[in-house]
């Protein structure tokens, strides 16, 4: 279907996820290695567009699963628009959260229904899975206490209520790998970031063929 | 699952279907008996905000696929505003167009698959199907004749790619009828208006309990 590499990286919030992302897109450019780093909607006119309708503060009657097709419309047009003609010309291309952060938040947390959900997911990706998934496992306390002590995000919504439903994403992405066992790769999200940047890159170039 | 009756109109363009609802809506008036027009998005803000993004002008590059999940979008949060609501209190729904114009329209004549487009709009449904559908039955030659015979209609349209793409919708819709007969009963269109009416209100009336 395409020459390129598709990796995506998924896990809970507070798993440090988008500080690896953003460390190993560092590392790529010092060392002059070639890949697109991307995430929904990712600038695509068509795929913003839909955002802002799931995201208008006024649409607070809209139905989860609404929001769930909106979802995937974004991701089918991004995916088209972006990701499909970079694998096309044989490029790398990570995306940070994918079909599976729609199984195991709205799919599961939310309770829709994994298989429901990757239903819709299915016709939006046509076939397109990721090539590689990497998961960040972390326990949902230790996620939890690491976005109270980061000064970017709301501390004022730690609660149980939250707690109970980063329990239920972490069992959403454990249903979710094995579903797909053969394309995820888990790296311990609970070590140092140093030590997770280095798993995270061993996996990147072991697949990459650097 | 609802108390009321959920009925949907179908059929290709110029087969009179609008014609003949607003008929059937004048006569109903006149005769006192309640029910609810619609047809997608139905002034539904989140509908209506979807379907701006299907038809702005700008999205040229919206993929089919995009184009379908936005349907099944604006399709669900209707359903879930709108119908579901009137069938909770026992109401009659007529809608004009529903899931089998996605099935004739995107599944067979654009490509998509019928099956295909029919998973994303059973997750937008959730097992609300019509209980009734009235189907407008018309050759698609002379459904284009009613087309180029119409003042409101844009005529410049009318050429030989036209009608091989109204031979497809018919042709898909043959094939939804086959997937769903139960639920469907058709009505012979190339008929005069006054005879198409006599024929859906006799079906109406039987299906209504009136």
């Amino acid at each position: 279907m395409s020459k390129g590499i598709f990796i995506t990286f998924e896990g809970p919030e507070g798993a440090g996820k988008t500080t690896i992302i953003n460390l190993v897109k560092e590392h790529f450019q010092k060392m002059g290695i070639r890949a697109n780093f991307t995430r929904e909607p990712g600038g695509i006119q068509i795929a913003e567009k839909i955002r802002e309708v799931i995201l208008n503060k006024d649409h607070v009657n809209m139905d989860a699963r609404t929001e769930a097709l909106l979802y995937a419309a974004a991701r089918r047009q991004h995916l088209v628009e972006k990701v499909i003609p970079a694998l096309q010309r044989g490029e790398v291309v990570i995306c940070d959260r994918f079909i599976d952060s729609s199984l195991a938040y709205q799919g599961y947390a939310r309770g829709l229904g994994i298989n429901e959900v990757y239903s819709i997911n299915e016709f939006a990706i046509n076939g397109q899975l990721p090539d590689l998934t990497i998961y960040f496992q972390i326990e949902p306390e230790e996620g939890l206490k690491r976005i109270e002590s980061s000064a970017n995000r709301e501390k004022n919504r730690l609660d149980l209520e939250q707690l109970s439903f980063h329990q239920k994403v972490q069992t959403g992405y454990e249903k979710v790998i094995e579903k797909f066992p053969e394309r995820f790769t888990v790296v311990d999200a609970a070590k140092s970031v140093k030590d997770v940047l280095q798993d995270v890159l061993s996996i990147l170039e072991k697949n990459m063929n650097i």
